[in-house]
């Protein structure tokens, strides 16, 4: 059985202090069928992806609480693994569909954050990370600048390279209308932001974001429809101090290696892709972690504008803008990666179409690297 | 493909201040890969079940955090809907090895509640609640008490009838070591409790618990196998308002038709069943409407023994105690109520052995009945 992406569609992400969550959930998930061109009557469950609206907003029972919203009266589910419950939403929404227990479902990744202080956010999101972690008052910024620290002793890369990725992506979510930020950003303005944990700046860290995604699985194929050649979870430590490595995250080889090998492709067949860039060394770990290039040369490459739209002869990576310029409204993001690939995969991206993209991949991680998700779309 | 469950234990429910949630999902899991007679290295994805730990504790990525307590290097996902988390990790859990994903899978139901103060469990448990009931000030007692109020005036329901559930299921606990209470109740001490919210007493709410439940799930066949016939979940609107009835909800109506036509079963044929007891009147509401017994007749029967273990003849029903009895850790009651059947339908259940116990039924709720999932075991 093959499962395909019928119907994708994110709303606007940012700052959105005038849009509820109800409102944000049918804006895409209504698109979202409309561009399957399918009636809500013919989804049979949904999947909801959410870190924090229990934790920020005392709201829990999701997958109900949006199922009314929607009329979809229908099993309903919220699945949660921190910033990466989008992409296990989606992983257990294919597995319903493979079981044959479903024909057709939806999955919506939702995140509203901005309402809340941004002191509660952070304290929220350590929620993802290991009890040691949270009770020695680390934050995640603290987290990845260690990893960034480990990988610029081993490897001696730049901050300037870190920063080449903070610019790549505001490029890229500077052609993308639903992107947070349209800046373009230079090397130097990322490197004179001010520091939040050091080596990295504010402008290396992605923001607290509002958004929703919306994806239409299916079973059978229609028009538009994108296939899922693969949809694969690896799990590692939560907390760094008892990895094996600090300037690799095992859980997305893991994953990664079994994608390709369930898919039938080599990372080398990648054309685009949506990577986890919750901080600027997260994505050149995820460059090599991939396998799209070896380790300790991905800073160079990405400086050098190797995995930049219209420099990039092979792989575009993060045409969205990522975490860091499209936003990362948490829950929402697993599900959003996908929803760029599937526009990507049909021509339809835009300014941002990747040329000759067949395959795409999606990587989305929660934590520092406790759960990755790897996705695999073929056109 | 069939799906079995080759293990399935409970730890003790009840205030267990001086144990740690990892220590109860070592307790539920290890013991339930012991009782499948397999090693951890053959568990290939952990599906948990739970509700508050974001919300009261702030941990959350429960999946990865219980994943590496066991020692499961494996894809590991949190599955919530209120008090159903349970029963849809389960649900999950049964469509992934459907799916041929994974071939065995263990399920971690699991909560930790008395250690936070009792105001807090309750505001935190209206999670599971809709805006509008939250935002008025209702708690899940108040919410049921109206439930309970308009059964009594369309039926003519008794308040010592609502009464002979709690006492049957405290009998019913009294035989089962791993239950909050061993104290038996008469009706008069159900009656002469205080008021929580009119018609409903102390007595007759489920109590606040800790606890875990594991089952190992597979599709292979091994020594001891019950096998899930029926895996099925529906929902309703979250809040009462949006309801059309108020004295059956729709939601385990729906699940329980659908599971009985997957198991090719009439509600006549379940001999042993775990329902959904948060409050009395919740067990009667679901007798009618698991098609037990005819609508309005339920509580009455109940009060005559129909459903006591010794007593009854066609269905026992919550012979582990239910969730006023056993208690009601709420992401563990639907992970509980399956580790209970496949007790009954394997013959070990000791004191509470059901005669004749072929086909058992459980019945997990989220909220005031948004959602329902129904399990259907066979021997």
């Amino acid at each position: 059985m093959k499962i395909y992406v019928n119907g994708a569609v994110t709303t606007q992400f940012g700052e959105l202090w005038g849009v509820s969550p109800r409102s944000l959930a049918r804006g895409s998930v209504e698109s979202a069928l409309k561009d399957a061109g399918i009636e809500s009557g013919q989804v049979e469950a949904l999947f909801v992806g959410n870190m924090l609206s229990g934790m920020l907003g005392g709201q829990e029972h999701l997958g109900a609480f949006f199922a009314e919203e929607l009329g979809l009266s229908v099993p309903a589910f919220k699945v949660e693994g921190a910033c990466a419950s989008g992409g296990l939403a989606l992983h257990n929404a294919v597995n319903s569909l493979l079981s044959g227990q479903y024909a057709t479902v939806a999955v919506l990744g939702i995140e509203k954050m901005t309402d809340h202080k941004p002191e509660d956010v952070a304290t929220a999101l350590m929620g993802a990370g290991s009890e040691e972690e949270r009770s020695a008052g680390a934050t995640f910024p603290g987290l990845y600048a260690m990893l960034a620290r480990m990988h610029i002793q081993e490897f001696g890369t730049t901050e300037e390279q870190l920063a080449a990725v903070a610019v790549k992506n505001h490029y890229h979510a500077s052609l993308n209308p639903n992107a947070q930020f349209h800046n373009l950003l230079t090397v130097e303005q990322v490197m004179g932001s001010s520091k939040v944990a050091d080596p990295l700046k504010l402008l290396d860290c992605s923001p607290i974001s509002d958004g929703a995604a919306a994806v239409i699985l299916s079973s059978k194929k229609a028009k538009g429809s994108v296939e899922i050649a693969a949809s694969v979870v690896a799990t590692d430590s939560l907390g760094l101090a008892q990895r094996t490595h600090l300037t690799q995250l095992t859980s997305t080889q893991k994953a990664a290696q079994k994608a390709y090998h369930i898919a039938g492709i080599r990372a080398d067949d990648v054309r685009v892709a949506e990577v986890h860039d919750c901080f600027t060394i997260a994505e050149v770990l995820a460059m090599e972690d991939l396998g799209f290039f070896p380790r300790g040369e991905a800073a160079v490459a990405i400086e050098k504008g190797e995995t930049r739209l219209g420099v990039s002869t092979r792989v575009v990576v993060n045409p969205s803008g990522g975490l860091k310029g499209c936003g990362h409204p948490v829950g929402a993001t697993g599900v959003k990666q996908v929803v760029e690939l599937v526009e990507q995969l049909r021509g339809s991206a835009g300014k941002r179409q990747v040329d000759n993209a067949t395959i795409g991949l999606s990587h989305n991680v929660g934590g520092s690297g406790a759960t990755a998700v790897v996705h695999i779309l073929k056109k």
